[in-house]
């Protein structure tokens, strides 16, 4: 093989966080702390976090202290026990994994992250959706679950197995009533599985409260970490299933693993650095939900700023309760059939303007968040969208 | 929550690799490149690989690039076709979750890793085991795979549904000649599953030549990447089997996401710093895998020179053909029986030569590797043992 030719890997570089406003709703609650930066090299290398590990088990560890981290977070998230996982859609599957039989059958969100379809498929679970009002609220219809779980008992001959509920969901950062769906899984003993990937780690989310049997969180989404990393917590209720261990046994060797966790593969896939930067964000992280009204008010303000220009409108429930914003902007649209780049003017036109996280080529939709930005930052957000428009002759109040 | 309580996450520290030598075999192949710690802080935000992604799956990213980058990677391993995993153990589920159904019978090496028991396990797949020839070479009796093929036919009525073996072993760090059970997969015509997480990334490895339908890799083990990496490659055989698109379709919604991949959860969960730090050593690592002989030239002189020391033997297959080293040390073991702190004198005392990797307690087995290291740390690890066996009154030669 070449090896000059293999050169160009070794140098990809990323200037995007420091010389650019990045707006990428996927993006904003994972850009790393200043003490999380500081220890990226520290632990850069594979096994980093493994140096003093005495039972193969990482949320176990004393050296770094994970096992008291993990405390930490169960309490953070008000659940009884944690673990770390490659990221939110593992953790998901997780519970699919371990909780669900092969042909089962769960109740999902219809806005349900790609992942949740996807985690299901991979454990050989059917997914039946709660439906939304559709445009331009998209509100997910709560009370539906149990029309569902009836439904599903009418078509399987049994109630599913599962309640999914996508707390804010990635399309129109719509948050839901969680707890609307806590009271439906108690009312039918069906366990309740919440994608908190999008809450967690940004705003105050309480397990109990909202009567969660399981929260699957993102740390590269929402809690300020390297990816991948996710966070499964659980109540007691559910710990020896869902973090089930290990059962089989070597038939020639007779070799067992009687403390490793089945749907974990043994021990999470978290050894480096990406549990490391959860570990050193995480002060910040359980410090900056207090602060969440701040964000939502910097959403807002971004929102009425951004509808001050003709035909640009938040899509899903208003007021805004989240920083992921879904725009329509049909003026922009318009412009982009005529202009030579077509779609892509929005993008090289905010690029211009040192600002990147619109996804290149979309006028008509496009997502957007400011979530952790400083005020001016946002105030810079919303004027160059209002001088592009101006610029395109769009009017702009 | 108290956050002060918390700031200790933010302040856990390492100074392993800058201060000391660390002989931990499951870390030698993992230290990062310095190309790889250059792009660390570029890539440590979540979702850094991310900025530029039109169709949700980082495999086909162009830029940074890394479509181009996992073909290098199939041409490296001499496969037709790779995907970036959440570690090895996460690539050999795949496998397992794709190419069986639950309840098959897969055959295994007895020496596998505890994640492949526990990946077969997840996927309620059943195993068998091919015999090792115990004490003390633990040699794989590579032939029995064909008797054991033979008796899961008889045992289950139909044959097995995939072998797997370790083409080296976490243990003794035996190298198994992994042609053979490719010969015996292809007379049976039964896909074969190399894990190759101790050999791919440190010495030269062809599917091809081994007949290997799939090779399982480990990122953080063997390809100077962070945690958790792994690659999965396969030949086209197989592509649409084990990368099997999502068929899945909302109930209500219709949504469906056909160019996803299932057991890879639709996009690979390695969306940051992983990725980026296994593309940045790749130069690197294709270049070392070329003085693979030098590092196991390495290696012998390290097992002469402790042998020399009385009662300490190498187990395993000799002459030593691989980095890993697992020692026997009956000599070590009785001055631990009498020391007050017992098997750990051994940790501490090489701790306090500036070496660490040996895990903390043992004596009467450990292991351990120089790869990687330079002639003079490899003759230094050699004489801090030699010295400290005498200290202890342990006749060296």
């Amino acid at each position: 093989m070449d090896v000059s030719r293999l050169k160009r890997y070794a140098d990809i570089s990323r200037t995007i966080e420091e010389s650019y406003v990045n707006i990428q709703p996927i993006q904003r609650g994972g850009v790393l702390t200043k003490e999380a930066r500081r220890i990226l090299v520290d632990y850069g290398d594979g096994y980093s976090m493994c140096d003093h590990c005495l039972v193969g088990r990482i949320d176990l560890l004393e050296n770094p202290p994970v096992q008291e981290f993990l405390k930490d977070v169960s309490e953070f998230l008000d659940m009884d026990e944690a673990r770390l996982t490659a990221g939110c859609r593992h953790a998901k599957w997780v519970v699919f994994n371990s909780v669900c039989e092969k042909g089962d059958t769960v109740v999902i969100d219809s806005l349900a992250h790609y992942t949740t379809y996807l985690s299901a498929e991979a454990a050989g679970i059917n997914v039946v959706e709660v439906p939304h009002s559709g445009y331009p609220e998209y509100k997910i219809d709560l009370d539906a679950y149990a029309d569902k779980i009836e439904e599903v008992k009418k078509d399987t001959g049994k109630y599913p197995d599962l309640l999914v509920l996508t707390h804010v969901d990635y399309i129109y950062g719509n948050l839901c009533d969680a707890r609307k769906v806590g009271d439906i899984a108690e009312e039918y003993d069906i366990p309740f599985l919440l994608n908190a990937a999008y809450t967690a780690g940004v705003m105050p989310v309480s397990g109990k409260k909202l009567k969660a049997d399981f929260i699957a969180c993102s740390g590269h989404k929402s809690w300020a970490a390297a990816a991948p990393m996710g966070i499964l917590a659980t109540n007691y209720e559910y710990v020896d299933k869902v973090f089930k261990k290990s059962e089989i046994k070597g038939t020639w060797s007779g070799r067992s693993f009687p403390r490793k966790e089945v749907s974990l593969f043994g021990c999470s896939p978290a050894m480096g650095v990406t549990s490391a930067t959860l570990m050193a964000s995480f002060p910040t992280v359980v410090e900056r939900v207090n602060h969440w009204d701040d964000e939502v008010e910097k959403t807002t303000f971004l929102i009425n700023e951004l509808e001050k220009i003709k035909d640009v409108h938040q899509l899903g429930v208003k007021p805004k309760e989240h920083h992921l914003v879904h725009l329509e902007a049909p003026s922009f649209h318009s412009v982009a059939k005529k202009h030579s780049r077509k779609g892509w003017f929005l993008y090289d036109e905010m690029k211009d303007r040192r600002i990147t996280g619109i996804q290149s080529g979309l006028t008509k939709h496009f997502k957007l968040s400011v979530y952790g930005l400083s005020w001016p930052q946002v105030e810079y957000v919303a004027n160059s969208f209002k001088d592009l428009a101006q610029k395109h002759d769009i009017p702009v109040e």
